[in-house]
């Protein structure tokens, strides 16, 4: 059984030292909620995210996978900046309305070497996911 | 055998118009060349595509890949703004050496309705890939 | 909300008629239940699943998730045979224990043109998934 | 550079070896030739190899794909069984005709712990890729 090290505030401090630059351009990524073995991270998309239409471009949902993946893990072995994404794989489902999105991200393995995550992406209230990706972390001895 | 119908300064002009927003933050992307089958997009990194230590971000490859890949089926099929992708998956290989960032990407289909390319991405000079992407993308019928 | 329009009765005898040669060696996939959305289709590994040690392969495991793929999209569109893979991306996460396998396929997008589906394959009575998978169909038009 | 450590005829002797069970109904796979980074594996596909029509079915393809990366980097490293498949993304890019498939297998990168390969699967003496690959592999500490 998993179980989180990390509340969602101690995720959000420990973002904003290591990683500032996600912020470039105003706020736009907040951890929601932390549970065993799964995330919530929020996307509240500024003007550099969008694409003409108002809706969510798909680099921006790339970028969002990768942080909630990251976020995750996190979560479980503690602040350590050094895992590195491995690999990611999404599939882009249904062109996102206008407004927030919001990221589930599970943990499917938390290995020695390696972590695999499964992230869903919708829009806030809506049950059909617009993104489903699959990303992998190397993850530091510990 | 694939044909390009755009140029480069088609290409560039094309994106202008309809993406004004990859350039926010300062113009970062350059459609380098054109060949059958194959274009080369380079990215020219601002802060807001860098990790502490100075090197190219994940999302940042992400997003060059992806726009790369827009790049080579535009190239081959006119300047249709509805191509959309439907699925990226990418391998990152090594942490990049600081500055510019070349993407070649090659069309490895152009069907009726559907595109897949292949995407390396390697610093100036470099022979090896930092990172390795495939892409598919939607096409609408012509 | 996604209706199933064919039963495990159906797709088992569909599956029969037109891919007799998934059964080359032995029947070993088992169309087990069907529900809106989600299947569930049985490996009962014969030795040419098996690698030393007694756990199925790889190999094994991708077509095991390509046929569970095959009959969602079949389950909600009815028995045609024109449905084609068109991409396949899968993380093996813990080496199966000995016995059959069970692998769980949901439909995360149904379209007019392509479907997209989500697998989980895990021993028979175990939680943790031994792989996952996401794979895309082409649709004939309907 | 990378140098190769194994013969195709080392290779081959391996496999039969340690895998005697991808050759259950008949010998199919057969290391063509091993080159510096690059390999060539050919599938002689027999009847459970097939569809009906008798093109090389999906799976085989996946199958061909995650033999071939297995063999790119037993001939870099050596022969340790102990190399295992971490992930595979493969798209399908044509229907293959007829007759025997070559699966062309280079290496991405070969690191301490993870291996990546890139394949591309095509008719002998066609230059389209019927299908394009990418593998993970974890490799023992050596």
């Amino acid at each position: 059984m998993l179980t989180p090290v990390m509340t969602t505030q101690d995720l959000s401090q420990f973002l904003d030292e290591v990683f500032p630059q996600i912020h470039t351009g105003g706020r736009a990524y907040f951890v929601e909620s932390v549970a065993p073995g799964e995330v919530v991270v929020r996307l509240k998309a500024t003007d550099m995210h969008l694409r003409p239409g108002g809706t969510v471009s798909g680099p921006s949902m790339m970028a969002l996978a990768d942080l909630a993946a990251y976020v995750v893990i996190l979560a479980h072995i503690g602040p350590v900046a050094l895992a590195v994404t491995t690999s990611l794989n999404i599939n882009f489902l249904r062109k996102p309305e206008p407004g927030d999105l919001l990221c589930t991200c599970r943990l499917l393995k938390l290995g020695k070497r390696l972590a695999v995550v499964e992230c869903g992406i919708a829009g806030e209230g809506e049950e059909d996911y617009v993104a489903h990706a699959t990303a992998t972390y190397s993850v530091p001895p510990r």
